[in-house]
Formats: C-alpha cells, sequence, structure tokens
C-alpha cells in the first residue's frame, strides 16, 4: 500500500520501520525534517510537505497532542484539503475525544474517512511489532487499515464505530497507568518510612498479586529513582489527565483518584519536574511525606 | 510438630488442612466450635479453649481484627499466660502494625516468641498451598517456622527482624488492590458513560497493560458486577484501610488516594453495602456518576 | 456619560437601572430582545445590535461565560470593529484569565481600551448599588471608570494593572464560596447523623466563628434545603470552578479541594440537579452519607 | 459555688480568673504544678491531687486530649472515685465523641452526673469572657452549670441531652476552620503566583464575603506567615481533625475535605512543622506550588 505516516517521535520510528519491512512504501513527513532522516535511510520517502504525505490509500498521524494533529489536518495545505475522496486518515495520536468527533465529521464532510487507532505499549514494543492496538470506526474503514494493524502491533481490540471510543479507551488507560504510579508511590513511601527498601517491596509486589507489564517496569523506575531521562515526560502524563478528566467532566463521571494525579502532576511542575518520567508521581509522594 | 491454629476462616480450612496433610498434630480452637468440625473431621484435635491449643511448639492465629487477636492473646487463660517459654505465636492475621509491636514485647516479656507472617491470596490459594507468605521476626524464629511455611505457601518473602514489619507490608498491599479497584471503577464508569460495555473494557486492560492476577479477578467482579455473596467484605476493607491510614499519620505519610477509598468505603456502607464485596468501590464510582 | 450595557441578566439589571437614576445614558443590548425592554421601560435605549451599543465611551458586558463574551467581541460587527478609538470595553463578567489575557491585546492592537470588573454580590446587592468591584487595568482607563462605580458599587478594590488579575481574584472568590459550600455540606451532614438539626447547626455556626454573609446565605439555603429555584445554578459553578482549575494548571498550582468540588458539581449534574443551586453540593455530601 | 478547675493551658486561666472575680472559691489542679500558681496568686485554692479538685459542686475539666481527661477520671484517686454523688463533671475539652458517651456512661453508673461544654473561641475570648459555649446533657445539669457558662461565655448553645453531642458540634467546627484555612491557602497560592500579595488579597476577601472572625483571624496569620510561635499547633490539630474524621467512620460520613486537611497536617509534620500554628497548612499548598 502506499501509506503516508505524519509525525516521527520515538514510537513512530518502530512502527515505520515495520511497515516499510512489510514492503509498504511509506512516505514521511515530520515538522522537524533531521528527525525524517533516519527513516528514509530505511527506505522511506522524505515529503517536503503535508501534502507530499497524503497522497496514498492512507495517511498515518503520530503527534504529540491535539495542537499538532490541528496543524496538519486544518492548516493550509493540510490533510483534509488534500487526501483523496476516499483515502483514509489513521489516527494514532493520543488526543481528546472532542477533536476525535470533530475529525470524524470533518473528514465524512470531505468525503475521506477516519479512523482512530491508539496503541498501547513502549518504543520497544513498537520497534518488535508488538503494539497493541485499540481501533473504531466503520467497520470497512477499519478492515481496509487491516495490512497497517497487523505489521505493527500483535493484537487489535474493535471497540465500536465512533472512532473517538478508541480515543476514551486510551485515555482511560493512561488513566489508569497513572493511578498505579500515584498508589504504588503512596505505599512505597509508606513502608520506606517502616524501614524496608523500595526494591525489597516491588519484588514483592511484583512477584505476587502484580505481576504485570505496567507495575514491573513501572515499580524498577520508581525503585530506582530513574526519572531523567523521562520514557514520558510529567508534561504529556499531565496533559493525557487532562483530557481523561474533560471526557469526565463531559459526561458527568467525578474521577476523585484522577483529580489527585493531576495535582501531583502540578505539584511535580511546580518543582521544576516537567520534563522528569511522569513515574516521579511517586517522588512527589515521597517528598511529601518527608523523605 | 505439634501447631496449635486458632481462628478458622475461609483462608485457615485451606491453610489447616494442609498442615494435617503434611503430618503435623494440628489442635484447633475457635470461637464458634461448630466450624472447626470440618477441619476435625480431616484429623485435626478440637481445643475446647484457647490454652488447649497453645500446647504445641507454634501457636498459629488468623483472625479477623485487632480485636480478636487481643481477646486471644491477652484474655485470661489466654496465648500469652499459657504458652510454653521458647514456643511461637505465629501471627498470620492483618492486624495493625502498633498492635504487631505490642505482641513483640509481650511475648518477649513472657520469655516467648512471636513472629508475624501475613498471606496474600484469596482462599483457593490457600486451598492449594500457593499462598505467598511475607515474614519478619528473630532469624531463628522464623526459620523454626520453615515446616508450616514450606507447606501453606509457593513462596516465602523475609521482610525483617521487626515482625510489624510484615503486617506494614500486607496493609499497603490491600491498600494497593483497593486503589486499583478504585482506579477501575472510576475508568470504568467513564467508558461506560461513552458507551462502551464494562466487559470488553476489562478483556483489553487485563490482556495487555495489567495483565496480573488482581486485575483480572476485580475486572470480572466489576464487570460482572457480581458484589454478593463477598469474597471479601466491604467492612475489612475499610479495617486495612483505616490500619494503613493509621500508621501513616504516626509516620507522616499523606496517602490522599487511601482517603479516597476510604470514602468511597463509607459511602458503600451508608448506601447498605457494609457486606457487599470490597470491590464494589466501582459500583459507589458507577453511582457517582449517575449510572 | 455614553454608557453601553450588553448583556442584562439577574445581576444587570440592578446595575443598569442604578445607571440611569445616576442620569447616564444607557443603550443596552440583549441577545434575547424581551429581557431588555424591563430596563428601557426605565429609561434605556434599546439597542438592535452590538454595534448599536458600542457608541459611547464605555461599552460594559455582563455575560455568562467566555462564550458569550468572545460572540460579542470578536463577532461580526461586534465591539472590537466598532467601538470607537480611545473608547473602553468594561467587562464586568466572570470569565478566564486567558480570554481576558487576549481581549486585553486585541483591544490595545485595535487602539482602544479594556478593564476587568467583576462584582461580588448578588442580585440584592446589584438593585441596591452596594455590589462590591474588583477592578484591573491601566490606571486612567480604571479612573475614566470611575462614574459607573461609584454608581453600581459600594466599595472598589484595585488589584493592579493587568485586567486578568481581576478575573483571578474573582475566580478565586468563587472557588472559595463553593469550598465553603462543600465544608459545610460536610459538616452538616456529620452532625445530622448526630442528631442535630441542620438549622440550629447553621445559627449556632453563623452566631460565632463565621458570622459572615457567604456563610449565613448558603447555611440557610443549606438547612432549607432550597436549591430549586437556584440563584446561582450548579452548571456556572461548575463552570467557574474548571475556570479556577486552569489557571491552576497553568501555574502549576493544586488545588485539592476545588477538585473535590468539580467532583460534586458532577455528581449533582449526574444526578439531574444542573439547575439546582451550587449550595445543592450539600445534597451531594447528605447523599453519599446515606441521608 | 464550690469549683473544682483541672488542666491550666492558655484558655482556662482566662476561665478560671472569670470564675475567681464573680466571687466563686475555686480549687485548681494542674500536672505542671508551676502552671498553677498564677492563679492561685488570683485568690485560687491550690489542689495537691486531682482528688483535692473534687469536693466541690462541679469538677471542670479543660485538657489537651482523650488521654488527659481518661487519665484525671478514670486513674487512681480520679475524678469517678472521688467526686461526691450528685456532683457534676462538667468536660469543657475538646475530646472524642466516643470518650464523652464513655464518660456519660461511668458517672452514671457512679451516681454522679456529666456534661460537656467545649467552647468556641481563643484565649483573648477566654480572659473577656465572651467565649462560646455549646452544651449538652441532662436539663437539669445544664441549668445547675448555668453560673459557671454565664461568667465564661457570651452566649450558651444547648444542643441536647445526649453530652457528646456537644462535642460533636465542638469537633465539626474546628474542621470548618481548618477547612477554610486549606481553602484560603490554596486561594492565595494561586493569586500570588497571578501575581498578587497575600495581604491584599485577604484584605479582599474579608472585606466583602467573609467579614467573619476566622477569616480575618486567619487571613491575617497567612498573609504574614506567622505561623511561629503556634496559637494552635498542628498536632492539636491533627488530632481534632483525626477525631472528626473518626465520628464521620462511626456514622459512614464521607469527608473528602476533612481527608485533604488530614493529609496537609500531615505533611506539615514530615516537614517538621508539628508545632507550628495550623494555618501553616496554607504553607503546605504555597510550598507544593513551588513558592
Amino acid at each position: 500500500m502506499d501509506i503516508g505516516f505524519i509525525g516521527l517521535g520515538h514510537m513512530s520510528h518502530g512502527m515505520a520501520r515495520n511497515l516499510l519491512k512489510a514492503g509498504h512504501r511509506l512516505t514521511v513527513y515530520n515538522r522537524t525534517r533531521e528527525k525524517a532522516k533516519a527513516v528514509a535511510a530505511d527506505g522511506a520517502q522524505l515529503a517536503e510537505s503535508v501534502a507530499d504525505a497524503c497522497r496514498g490509500e492512507i495517511v498515518i498521524t503520530m503527534l504529540a497532542d491535539d495542537e499538532a494533529v490541528e496543524a496538519v489536518t486544518f492548516g493550509k495545505d493540510g490533510i483534509l484539503s488534500t487526501l483523496a475522496r476516499n483515502a483514509i486518515h489513521l489516527s494514532c495520536s493520543t488526543i481528546s475525544v472532542a477533536l476525535s468527533d470533530r475529525l470524524t465529521e470533518a473528514h465524512k464532510e470531505a468525503g475521506q474517512h477516519y479512523a482512530a487507532a491508539p496503541v498501547l505499549g513502549r518504543p520497544e514494543a513498537a520497534a518488535a511489532g508488538k503494539l497493541f492496538i485499540v481501533a473504531a470506526g466503520a467497520q470497512q474503514v477499519v478492515h481496509r487499515c487491516q495490512p497497517v494493524f497487523s505489521v505493527i502491533g500483535q493484537r487489535l481490540f474493535e471497540v465500536g464505530k465512533r472512532p473517538s471510543l478508541a480515543n476514551l479507551v486510551k485515555l482511560s488507560a493512561n488513566f489508569l497507568i497513572a493511578a498505579m504510579i500515584e498508589s504504588l508511590g503512596e505505599a512505597i513511601a509508606l513502608v520506606r518510612k517502616g524501614g524496608l527498601q523500595s526494591n525489597q517491596y516491588v519484588d514483592i509486589i511484583t512477584s505476587t498479586l502484580f505481576n504485570a507489564p505496567a507495575y514491573r517496569t513501572y515499580g524498577a523506575i520508581i525503585a530506582e529513582e530513574r526519572y531523567e531521562p523521562a520514557g514520558f515526560p510529567v508534561a504529556m502524563g499531565l496533559k493525557d489527565i487532562r483530557l481523561a478528566l474533560a471526557v469526565g467532566e463531559t459526561a458527568a463521571v467525578p474521577m476523585p483518584v484522577a483529580s489527585i494525579v493531576r495535582d501531583h502532576f502540578l505539584e511535580a511542575e511546580a518543582q521544576g519536574g516537567s520534563n522528569s518520567d511522569w513515574a516521579s508521581l511517586a517522588r512527589v509522594c515521597a517528598r511529601n511525606a518527608g523523605l
């Protein structure tokens, strides 16, 4: 397939390379051109503009936030005005439910298709083609994206026809991770004050009840206080919690744990930790306990 | 070994049976005598009194709360006044750090030994001898309990010489479970309002990031709203959170998520749900969202 | 002075009438024309359009939210494009800090002036000319508005040159009221369960430590459960808390009590109480306690 | 009347002196005898023991916490065993509802009377005889204490027959003060980050909506960051919130704002601020915002 790929961060590199390996023709665009070069070296065509990346059957966007997706979609010579009729905008970014709904409408009016397929997993999983994909959109649109999904992910979860449902699941999953970090942070502060070592405690917890990837990954980061450089920074975590709280507000769903996570992200930022890993929520817990 | 066993609830039955199967001589005592009969049928001696269960090398207590442990230990003809010098009181109950410290002192003064060994796992794991054991106490005391641990559990974690450290770990682990239930409850309320089915969501979450026993067990209970009969009731969950918050207060550790869990347990009780499973925290979240 | 007045709700009527009584020439505009007629009967000119209300030295806006202020300011033939050079847009609405900053810039570029002067007080105070005014803006601009302030308010607080500072104070004041309602709600639920009557409790509290207008007003509403019709509805309270939390987020200020208030407003909305008085936060507290 | 007075802290001195001035015969007891001497100089008899202070018609206790009241009441030669039949134990301390209930029972069984009459106000009000008194107990018992109330307070609120109701009101009032401090702390952190001075903000707030003694007193302390020496220390504030939360737990009343206050008191303690004024909750808010 002819595929456009807009946005080349840590996650995207692995995804793009796997698409190339599978034999797809890839045209990649990144605002900072330098970042696209590595993928070009692997065989991707370098696009000069967003429009250049919109000449195929599918254009994938994998960008940092709503603003970035809005810019490439609604901007002059953006996706909306250059993508062919019947072609697909496949959004893998973690964006707001509201923007996803707006994109659905806009592409429909333009005679194009839109589906959302945010991914669960870290850069290593992306590189290995082992991401989990949560997709939503019209059935035949999601079906047409299958060749992409089968290459970048190990499993696909289809959650419905309304694309923003997939974004909702992704936001809620990031909330669950942040809530887990916060809870671990509180528990670890408690046992440390009692005289236990963090790593011994994390070992117990992750060998028994919480023998799950997320607990092992973040438990280790917290035990080693390895918050810099960030795998996923506080600023991005705060953004995702803000989006989760925003849907909760629209839907009248109180989320008190999400509010605490938000407050602790703000506290981390107030201490200058905006670029630290979001696992540094645990550092906020420790600091508030005088550790 | 000659072992006494005081307190025969859901968990204890499995533990006691496994001790019998391994060839230990067991004398069991339960306030409500009826409950002890099942174990007697399996070969245990029925004790007429607490004192009767204190004639061996070890007496195990597995009781509901501080009050029950205090009663059998400090009461007239209780463990403290009847256990032989050098014999061991092995406390498997989930009790407060303060009581565990007090028991340590009291047994020391009486020339006896005390170790704490709360267990992680549910009744099925107890029956299968697959519990996880978190033990703390003087090294040779814990060593002498090894024949017990090897029969009831699949793995032992020794956390130090001060017995109450094991209780601290157990309380913090129960806090982590409750925090997980609360977080899942908020996330599920959010996605349900967006139009997703609980079970589909739980399937996604537990197949990916949170592929852990605790998430699968409680995710299923929440998705099916199977809160009665309770595996572990709200009243017991509230008790454990109260004990965790109490240590946190003594040690000056703020635990905002624990406070939310506490408030939602109270809300569950105010709605008459004191005997429902503690997973019904998720029902509180749903209710507050108008579901 | 020739004064335009845009937006005629409960508060505005009293303000407008007092301006007329003081001899000012008033041109009033309201989207729903019906509402402007009462003031017209008192001597105000009825404007056919926003532009009609922008022909004087000052145009006052007193509207429900950011969206309404944006519409009349930036819309076609709005304030920005029709107000004379050197004339003043005096914004009395409770709007976001971000919008106030944006208005400051936009009017400056257009050669016009902008000042913010949100008011504290209820409709009765507005009718009596007894409002408190919190104003911010360039000194000579605020000075030129003095004839307005002296008529509508009993006291003026100038808080600085940057107009949005006044909005910040107003948002924080509304947060303090909401926090007070929530706290009263929790306290009253507690004493009611102990057997005390709400009104007796409110009498004690407001006769002693909290002998303040806000406590007396809201204490009475809560004691009598007089939540409908709303003096100030939940939906508006939620909006103001959202704006306060948004500034807090930009400035990295955790506000845990504001988060609780937000969650309880959402709970009120989820129960269908969007149009009830914001004092119904206390009803949420009572409900969660099983009352 | 012959009155015993046990416990001579800041508040008690004023109360005791006013009783002396009104012509009552006062026998005072304090564990640290030194503190009782100042009142002795004003004409009070110095008691050698608790029993010495129990020979009159009424014995007043004004002590720091449950433990102190338990010690003088239930201890050897304590109030319970030395007070005459029909005499009254009048408890003015801020103690738990549970202890107040226990005292009610114990004195009843001993043929004595018990009433609770905690006071609202600060040392200056105590010195001026201007306290507010919240009393509960059997009507004729409260009536017999009238000569005391009329001398120490400006107004009496009778809240019922069950003495612990008065303690409940007192605890809830202290919660309301702490909630107010916390809310002010959050609001002040917010406006300070916006560029406003604390004192200007406090002036606005206390001149308008919150023109109440509690807001003026604590607003000034916060604006001037005058947290040492403490009028009322964090440790005592934490104790009262713990007691309020404990009643809330017994009665199934969720109190999320009280939980936040608790967490911030713990944070203050973790920073070494146990002896600072409880208004230093605002310092915690400022610190968490990076101020």
